[in-house]
């Protein structure tokens, strides 16, 4: 009977785990994870956390036992610590026992995740110094928060997941503070939409710390403050979420090639540089679909993407996924924001000549008790006049509207092929014109003028050139 | 100076003048609307007479005098009675006055949007017996429902308007009853998808009665029952909103050539029959994008934009407006229905061969406190595997993903090429797979079973071929 191992027991572990058992009911599929819990959403913890989901099993999809009647076998707190291609073998330890076990397998499938990056500053070891990537850690801080009742937090880092903790640790009744050492909260949103994002959090109590740099936490055992190179901040407790840093040691001692960030690099079948050893999820690259490079964008959607294909392709299967176009989406508080494609600073970077826009409508009618302030950017090339990427930030229903801008990324659509849109309204909805509308008007006029602009001055280079 | 009149003073007849002003601003351009209302979104009124909305002026986009100074004079209660295209000349009847006056034109706007269909039944005419078209009826309807705190209502018809009317008279505290002749409500989706409303209504404490006919309204001044070819219903009101009819025929008497429904025929500059003269919003024709049929679907937002494209083409711009999807959405109490291009109805009656699915999902990831409900249906062509469209019904975040599916018909996408389209997933906004892409995947999957049943099918024609 063929073998197929899976290492990790997550999004894109357990993905591949029940897409492969689907394809090829024959094989035998087991799942080593050094983790004590699977199958869980990891995307749910900050709602575990603030008390909103009460039980920590309602983040859970599949139990070991549920995976087992479909013919997996799941083994927990078993952490893999070499890969032997040659003999197609893992070395693992059992993380109760201490024992050393082999094992060996027909096909792989690494999907070992990320760790979160730990700055190395003195005190991040102190008590009450949080870091969040998986569910026991989650529930780590559900019991802390319920038992010790943080009256403030310092949040080091303001991208996703440091705005979803700042909506928990706000609901809790916490102060809170984030501290951002780029220029701007958010980093893959553009300047304008961040500050918007900003001034809400301030708007609604959060004090957030831009361009500053943290640089000691300090306390006795537990943390009692937080020391940046501009200010000291006094906390009851402090959540690190500055962004992960892929599980690909053991890949990489394996021979298996990285590629950006040190993420094992995979084709669009999963597959590494290694025949029969595939990656998924948060320890692999992945293909941007709008620059054809590969990125390291992890996300949970992609996760179980990339796990389906893997598993798929392991199991005798064909498969592809294609890619991403880094879309993201977060609720912060009571604003929601969201992004797709490229932001205006990667077109920038990549040299594309592109143009922008941003406009401001309203989520519904303007006389809708529920409507409220949406702002949309949108980005396209010149030359082509194709869409290159959008991002938005406002109240209740802005933030999926993201999705009608991944549609035409996805379906590389220039914005005049999208001006029409037949998109629905009726006023709890949409203003007549909805927003992404309004929006993509304005940028084909910027387009036109834009062209105009540019014939013009071809048309005064060629009148000078007959005057001479 | 040129001049251009347009007929019409709400939804098409102001984008008209709005735009044609911004175009030429040397165009006299004057609007005369039998209604001493303008600029209104009359889309807003069930939720004006509900109460949500609380003054009638929070509905006006714009006054007559914010339009006086863009140039554009507004005059009401001015009913246009002939259209002498030979001389360019309009005859109208001034309603305050009751004289009669004639104006000249160079370019003509035709906006009179339409009627409500009213059955040939005795007692329509009772008193308490309510159509809802524009602000004057909404504004009676508002006025009776709060001095007479209704009881209970009967609405006969169960399409957009009358299920959104549910919802408003359900609101007031009265008992609603729907009386539909078609054998299902919402007659514009599929069966399936309307028992799924039907039955929410149920579960809402709406009495849904469909297949029956109103045969008779009766009372002595004020309607006391509702009589139907099945029932009797007493009530303390009536709704009759049985389906439009569309106001064209000062525009047939002058020679303007009449398409589906007796609608005025309008290309996609909106121009009618006779040049210089064009047409918009609910009088007119619309082209639909997927079958290039003329159809009449009165909507708000087309209107919007038919009457853009009429205002700027005859304030001598160049404008087209290529069509719709027939995309629809609308709130009916807590219930979101969504619908956009063909249904399987529309397409098995256009021959089209086809497949379909309907897969449930949720709004959000399942363990998230919002998360609802969402029935999503899908709609393919076997040929060529293009997407021929799609309806959702569903909790709070279910209607407006219709875009997406408005999006890729818009673009003319296959089922497979939209398959992996990043879509913004957290918890909040999306399971882990967005419904739309579980319903996507689904449909494929029937694809390329058809499809395999096909080539076997050819499979053994071809073998028995081979054996004669």
């Amino acid at each position: 009977m063929e073998k197929l191992i899976i290492i990790g027991g997550v999004a894109a572990g357990m993905s591949a785990a029940a897409k492969a058992a689907r394809v090829n009911p024959r094989l035998s599929i087991e799942v080593f994870t050094a983790e004590e819990h699977i199958s869980y959403g990891a995307c749910g913890l900050p709602y575990y956390i603030a008390g909103e989901i009460q039980s920590q099993d309602r983040l859970v999809a599949r139990t070991v036992e549920q995976f087992q009647a479909q013919n997996i076998n799941v083994h927990i707190n078993h952490e893999v610590i070499k890969i032997n291609p040659e003999e197609k073998q893992l070395i693992m330890k059992n993380l109760t026992q201490g024992s050393i076990i082999t094992k060996n397998y027909d096909k792989l499938v690494i999907a070992t995740g990320a760790s979160p990056f730990i700055p190395k500053v003195e005190g991040v070891e102190l008590k009450n110094v949080f870091i969040l990537r998986n569910m026991e850690q989650g529930i780590e801080l559900r019991q802390y928060v319920e038992n010790k009742k943080p009256r403030s937090a310092v949040i080091v880092g303001g991208g996703y997941i440091g705005l979803e903790m700042a909506e928990t640790f706000q609901k809790i009744g916490a102060k809170v503070h984030i501290v951002e050492r780029a220029s701007q909260i958010v980093p893959n949103m553009d300047e304008n939409m961040a500050l918007l994002i900003q001034n809400y959090l301030l708007e609604q109590g959060v004090s957030v710390y831009t361009g500053e740099q943290l640089t000691k936490i300090s306390g006795n055992t537990e943390v009692s403050e937080v020391i940046t190179d501009k200010r000291k901040i006094s906390c009851d407790c402090v959540l690190i979420a500055v962004g992960t840093i892929p599980n690909s040691k053991i890949a990489a001692e394996a021979g298996m090639e990285l590629g950006i960030k040190n993420a094992i690099k995979v084709n669009t079948r999963m597959e590494t540089n290694i025949p029969g050893i595939y990656s998924a999820g948060d320890c692999a690259t992945v293909r941007h679909l709008l620059t054809n490079e590969d990125v390291y964008i992890p996300l949970g959607t992609t996760a179980n993407k990339q796990g389906k294909t893997a598993g798929e392709n392991a199991a005798g299967g064909s498969s592809e996924f294609k890619g991403v176009l880094g879309t993201g989406i977060a609720k912060v508080i009571g604003l929601e924001i969201a992004r797709t494609g490229l932001s205006s600073r990667e077109a920038e970077s990549r040299g594309l000549q592109y143009i922008d826009t941003v406009v401001e409508s309203r989520t519904a009618a303007h006389y809708y008790p529920d409507s409220s302030k949406i702002s949309i950017s949108l980005c396209a090339e010149v030359s082509s006049g194709k869409l290159l990427g959008g991002q938005i930030v406002g109240g209740r229903g802005a933030g999926k509207r993201i999705d009608v801008i991944a549609a035409g990324l996805h379906l590389g659509a220039r914005v005049e092929d999208l001006l029409d849109m037949d998109l629905a309204y009726a006023p709890p909805f949409s203003p007549v014109y909805d927003p992404i509308l309004t929006a993509l008007t304005d940028l084909q006029k910027k387009l036109n003028s834009e062209r105009n602009k540019k014939s013009k001055y071809l048309f005064t280079i060629r009148n000078c050139d007959k005057i001479n």
